[in-house]
């Protein structure tokens, strides 16, 4: 039996864990489970996470780490803060329906626990995503882009404007509008919010 | 053993299979759970629901019908555009924190069934709550207080703007925020909109 104590190795029981938490849930999943699914004896699993309950948040603190660094990229891209905020809300949009599920099931879990404990264990569950959002909010107050506002407060409401369309799409059998256009309205929203004084032109 | 085919009967019924669906799930609870619970026979259950799906769907039903009148009752007040959805906005934000826990325990279950089967026994499933805000977003429009919008897509988004800071605020343990405030950014953002040629004064 190989001893695994490399990054590969440990990435590889993370993807296993991933896999077999989120198709039986955290109940119905055992070390001995994912140490066989990885071909790994039970002791190397100890050894790289110490319990389940280790392994459960290392899986979601890697799966929310991955979404955040995608979001950051996507705010990367030249551009006004207008046109790299729309970015992130495409590339967020895209994310969620193609995680939702798959986060779903990880957070349903996430309901055995006492809150008190997933904060210690992830504190920065709720702020980590959000965050390269008030970044560039940051950075268009800075340019005059965007009015004075508390960006730590903004992202999250941004977060609900561009995800509430893309549950509902989700859902929805029919549809008139493109995944784009459910984004353009909420960069107009935004920008220029439902006021009849507000300016609808762009930059 | 009382026959009861009355409207109170058949409430009674749809109280006692909520309550035992959010405490169980869907798969947790028999017809002859719900009927004992109700100090009723089977067959009575079986002649105002027909089958324990019809009545899981019921229940949802129900709840979903009780907040949005819940909504529209919010909106009825005398006011501007901007007061009454703003009284709605508190409305929701408080709805969610109230019902949260009940609401997500019921359409967790929701992932048993196919989503069409779903949308063919609530069809509204997904339009029939943000519709208040819809028909006083459509008044804003009649009155200029709010200006050409689809309100169909924005009530969808601005759902989303209250419930993602009210989820945060479940969630948090520490809050430099109340609820009326968090209710007040959302809006202000969804009338002004970040940009920095809104303007910001309220009515």
């Amino acid at each position: 039996m190989p001893e695994e104590s490399t990054a590969s190795g440990r990435q590889r029981i993370l993807e296993q864990a991933q896999r077999l938490f989120t198709a039986h849930g955290y109940d119905g999943v055992s070390i001995r489970d994912i140490a066989q699914a990885c071909g790994l004896s039970n002791a190397v699993l100890y050894y790289h996470f110490g319990s389940k309950r280790n392994l459960y948040f290392e899986v979601l603190r890697e799966h929310i780490a991955a979404l955040t660094l995608c979001l950051q990229d996507a705010g990367a891209i030249e551009g006004t803060c207008r046109e790299r905020l729309a970015h992130m809300a495409r590339t967020y949009a895209r994310m969620i329906l193609e995680y939702e599920d798959t986060v779903q099931l990880l957070l349903r879990d996430l309901a055995q626990f006492e809150w008190d404990e997933v904060l210690q264990m992830l504190p920065d569950l709720q702020t980590l995503i959000p965050s390269p959002l008030a970044a560039v909010l940051e950075e268009g107050i800075a340019s005059g882009e965007v009015r004075a506002l508390d960006v730590h407060r903004v992202d999250i409401v941004l977060m609900g404007m561009i995800s509430a369309p893309v549950a509902f799409r989700a859902r929805q059998p029919s549809l008139t509008t493109t995944l784009d256009e459910d984004v353009d309205l909420v960069i107009d929203l935004l920008f220029s919010g439902i006021g009849p004084s507000s300016t609808t032109a762009n930059e």
